[in-house]
């Protein structure tokens, strides 16, 4: 950063009205963790060992190649970071920047397969393959997915039958589609993995266990025999893991592999039930958590990206001999860039609220107290899904705000929204999980009829519906906050009752939910989305010590984020009168009006989430806004100008035209 | 296909309630034209020389390699395709197939050199180059588009400089954002180019003229003295394609390589000016009506692959002991898929209307009729936008509504994406075209009101606005067409009225139109989708030989994508009180209900389009169905398994982990 910086960005951070500091700080939860962050992506920076082209230079092969050295190199220095390390959380951001925001090979071993080895192990498992583990002696994975099965758990085929004469599991991939298909590392990497399989012992199936696996032999890495194991092809990103297959055959396991923790087979085949069913319950809301996370960064990293650029590229003379302006100044651009930018800081306080709540229930949960998970079940299920899909299509906008550049991969969006993209696929199809936030909204319905009383993130459901009574005064949260809540109380209230209307009629609740489906995902959304608003409103409500001049900024990001979202879905709010037609013409007004307001401080905002420029991986955003001379650099490297004669000189030869 | 179908697609096609020959030969033109299609494909098909790896599975490198040889072997064979090329377009079909829809590297050759010599080379310029051009003598692209200039082509910074003492012309890139970037085939292929310069003789600049620059020797392909050409690096798609910059170092050309059938410079430097100066405007039309066409072959591709694939896979168990539901059944699923089908639908009838149009028009203009140009112009800005931006989406709800395998490359819908996506920013970027779509919309607001009558696609401007008018039967056409020209106009009138005040209140027009340009992109996609509705019902209705029951089926989609378009764009209906609140809920009702009609024919619909499997390249939305065998044999040939044991052990054992 000790370059030049465009004086175009330069003019953009000496017109901020607040201190980006203060607000890098806030970001980051205090200054000793901000400053922890600066020194581990320091660190990864300043060692000639991460020095590598962009991975979008080189073939598949070469990519998984370089994702493998630079996740072993890491592994190799992680006894270095010394004091910087102080929890997971520091090695997670540490390995990250190595992997440049990449799913590395290792992602699965310590995320997945440590983490079920100690919570699904007997005593006697952990002490054996944990050391070998952590140690890298042995490499897992967590083998769930089938290629016939994803969502649906209880359908998996693949099978382990044991065999009492001999104290073994035989494990087998029945059919094409019970090959298990998608675990990350499983490919080429993994020694060993979590194996799901249908258990049947003395005759009887009981239905979903984990069985450890040994893939590859750890003399000569070879895979084992009745193991059928390898890549599944080259996918939309994620070139750097090989994401496997794995066909069993007849493949024999000792008793002993199977997690014993709960579940049991005695070596006479004799089957004990676990005692609790719910146990592998946090972690799949805690998985949701994180993935909220991903989105409010993957958004935030686009926002930067794209402001940035337009802060400097200029466009079109608006009249013959005025300079060209910046993109950003026009409202168009400001148009399809501030909601994002908005839902970046809206999503950020969504995710810490988030991890909070999971932190308050775990808690509970460890007393005994289960009265609170399925309402975080539902609110995780919801907000995943409705800030990953957000962010998803919020990317692609951010690329094409970039015009032709966005399309190279030197702008960094290819990259970016190949390696987010899953995020609405992955741990819940959205639209399942949707349906699944929308069932429980329609239990809680149901539930308030008997009176009950219900918690946090549901507890407006209670409300009366009253659009008289929201007022006129759109700047004013109180309202913001009525026009949301009677929004998504229609919608659930409507499809409630859709869904006991079918039920009158003498369908079955899962045929009912399943025909009002459409109207289901409507509500979990409007629902999803007020509580991301509400607790926006709040969060900054409960800033104490902010200065008032970062104060006026975040307030008025809030309200943005929640204008637009009237006037881009005003249909819902028109439908049940709770808005006129001139209130919603005045609202969208009122989100134009605001433009040039958020435009003073757009790149201050983008530039206090402080990705790096190796973070970014873009030449469009890079913080010193030099992006033409480096965008010729960048291309220099393109492997196809290794040599200034192509192949096409030979082919065109022998077509016989070369000879003129 | 031959091979077994997969039963659950059989019975899919075997439920349609139409004859899917009859809607083909409608969709491809006649029986003629679909059995010449057919027939071009199987000769790509049969053909060895075209047998190859998937794309995906090769390197950048390879990608253009494989990309040349195809295109090389297709010039070469195509003396030998003999009555089956009755037009150009037959050479398209052909060449296309060849490429796999990809982007060649002699596409600008064929699409922009040849014709831009032919166009505006004086007779011995064209006597000159163009046989060396068909005959493949030379290879050309055409350089517009600067590292820093886009949209705006005056704005261009490439310097031609005529000097007069040696009759030459001095080509320069004056400044890094004035090297020449992005256009196809210039990195690597190309031999000359038509570049776009800043023409200056006498002391005195004369704008924007086209330059024959030859790029490399035709002797040993090395770039020239004064060239710096090469690939502008990977993108995130167009892998085949060597899309080049172009920096020009006092390059001296001869002065007759200057493209003179207009403008001239006599040898003493003496500019002479062009007749007229609106020549390239019919190319540009045209390039936008095959976009709008691309657009419709994108998302029918996208609805292909997703409702067969989703006939295919069987998702969660619904009921205990209940086999899983196909995907396809899901109203959820139907919710997403559909109004893309009817999308590819509506967009095929648009696109066949826009070549009509064009045809019209050229007509004209050859007559010297140029009062239709400028609608021609608006209308074509304005479906290119609104196709591409609703296709472009759309392929990505296709995609994952694939759910994890949709991500993989097996699926086909990375490589139809990103070879797609382009379109929303090259031919004029989106929102700049909306933008042109809408101002001559405000000229129109404006013509009115001094009594002009309006040519076809905008007569209607001229309708009063009258809510009360328009008709509670939401199935019927009439009503349908209302509701839609009512909410353009609605919308055309409220940004023409902004802009209006702005300048009342002394703005200039250019300062209105940018100050109202958020309004305006409203108003321009409202008045691009009506054209579509209309043109959908208007085109049914002009259907005299279609079968009773095709015509059922067709208006069916036609219907559903009127009444979807309305509840998904609600807002703008009800907020001018076209609808009200009960009747949105009642369309979206409407819209569930017709979901299970449009499914029974859903496949049938998609096959009619008939994508060969190669030209889908797509294993989930194979013709057979066949889905998880071929998947399996795909992943064999990823390039990670060509060994079983991978570089990773090596690094493995460097880790010092290997040995246990």
């Amino acid at each position: 950063m000790s370059e030049r910086i465009n004086p175009d960005l330069q003019k953009e951070r000496d017109a901020a009205t607040f201190d980006v500091e203060e607000l890098s700080v806030l970001l980051h939860n205090g200054a000793h963790e901000l400053e922890k962050k600066r020194k581990l992506e320091e660190l990864v920076r300043n060692d000639p060992d991460y020095k590598s082209l962009p991975f979008d230079f080189l073939s598949r092969e070469a990519q998984y190649e370089e994702g493998v050295r630079r996740s072993t190199i890491a592994v190799a220095k992680k006894d270095q970071l010394g004091s910087l390390i102080e929890n997971h959380g520091d090695l997670i951001t540490y390995n990250t920047h190595v992997g440049r925001g990449k799913a590395g090979p290792f992602n699965l071993h310590t995320g997945m397969f440590i983490p079920t080895l100690v919570k699904q192990g007997s005593p006697e498992q952990v002490a054996k393959w944990l050391p070998l583990s952590e140690n890298y002696q042995i490499v897992g994975t967590y083998a769930q997915t089938e290629m016939g099965h994803g969502t649906f758990l209880r359908g998996l085929e693949t099978t382990a039958h044991y065999d009492p004469h001999t104290q073994e599991f035989v494990l087998n991939s029945p059919t094409t589609t019970s090959i298990k298909w998608w675990p990350g590392a499983l490919g080429k990497t993994s020694t060993h993995a979590v194996v799901l399989a249908q258990l049947y012992t003395l005759g009887k199936c009981h239905g979903i266990h984990a069985f450890v696996v040994q893939l590859r032999s750890l003399e000569d890495h070879k895979s084992l025999p009745g193991i059928m194991v390898g890549d599944i092809g080259p996918k939309f990103g994620y070139g750097a893991n090989d994401n496997g297959f794995l066909k069993l055959s007849n493949h024999r396991i000792p008793r002993e592999n199977m997690l014993m923790k709960y579940s049991k087979v005695a070596p006479d085949g004799s089957y004990s039930k676990p005692p609790k069913s719910t146990l592998t319950y946090g972690t799949m809301t805690f998985v949701r958590a994180m993935i909220v996370r991903g989105s409010a960064q993957a958004i935030a990293q686009g926002a930067t990206i794209a402001i940035r650029y337009s802060a400097v590229r200029r466009q079109s003379e608006m009249r013959p001999g005025e300079p060209e302006p910046q993109v950003l100044s026009y409202p168009t651009q400001q148009y399809k860039l501030f909601p994002l930018l908005c839902a970046a800081y809206a999503f950020h306080f969504v995710q810490v609220k988030m991890i909070e709540a999971y932190s308050e229930v775990t808690e509970l949960v460890n007393k005994g107290d289960f009265s609170r998970t399925q309402e975080l079940h539902a609110l995780s299920s919801g907000l995943k899904a409705y800030t990953s899909a957000i962010s998803n299509t919020g990317l692609e906008v951010c690329r094409t705000s970039c015009g032709g550049h966005g399309y190279s991969c030197a702008s960094g969006f290819p990259a970016l929204y190949t390696n987010f993209t899953p995020s609405v696929t992955y741990e819940g199809e959205n639209t399942v999980l949707l349906l699944q936030c929308a069932r429980y909204l329609v239990k809680c319905t149901r539930d308030l009829r008997s009176g009950a009383k219900l918690p946090g993130s549901v507890a407006y459901l209670s409300c009366g519906c009253d659009p008289s009574s929201i007022g006129k005064d759109f700047t004013n949260v109180k309202t913001l906050d009525s026009l949301y809540k009677q929004r998504a109380l229609g919608l659930i209230r409507f499809a409630s009752g859709k869904v006991d209307a079918s039920m009158d009629g003498g369908m079955d609740l899962v045929g009912a939910l399943n025909e009002s489906s459409v109207h289901l995902v409507r509500a979990a959304v409007a629902h999803s989305h007020y509580f991301v608003v509400r607790n926006f409103f709040e969060k900054l409500s409960k800033l104490t010590s902010t200065s008032q001049l970062l104060m006026e900024v975040l307030h008025q990001l809030s309200l943005f984020y929640a204008l637009d979202g009237v006037a881009q879905h005003s249909g819902e709010f028109l439908e049940d009168g709770l808005l006129s037609g001139e209130d919603v013409k005045q609202i969208r007004q009122l989100t134009v009006e605001m433009l040039p307001k958020i435009r003073v401080n757009a790149v201050a905002l983008v530039d206090a989430f402080e990705f790096g420029d190796d973070v970014l991986g873009s030449v469009l955003g890079r913080y010193d806004g030099n992006v033409y001379e480096n965008l010729f650099k960048w291309a220099q490297d393109s492997p196809l100008n290794k040599t200034d004669v192509s192949v096409w000189f030979v082919m065109w030869g022998k077509m016989g035209c070369s000879n003129v």
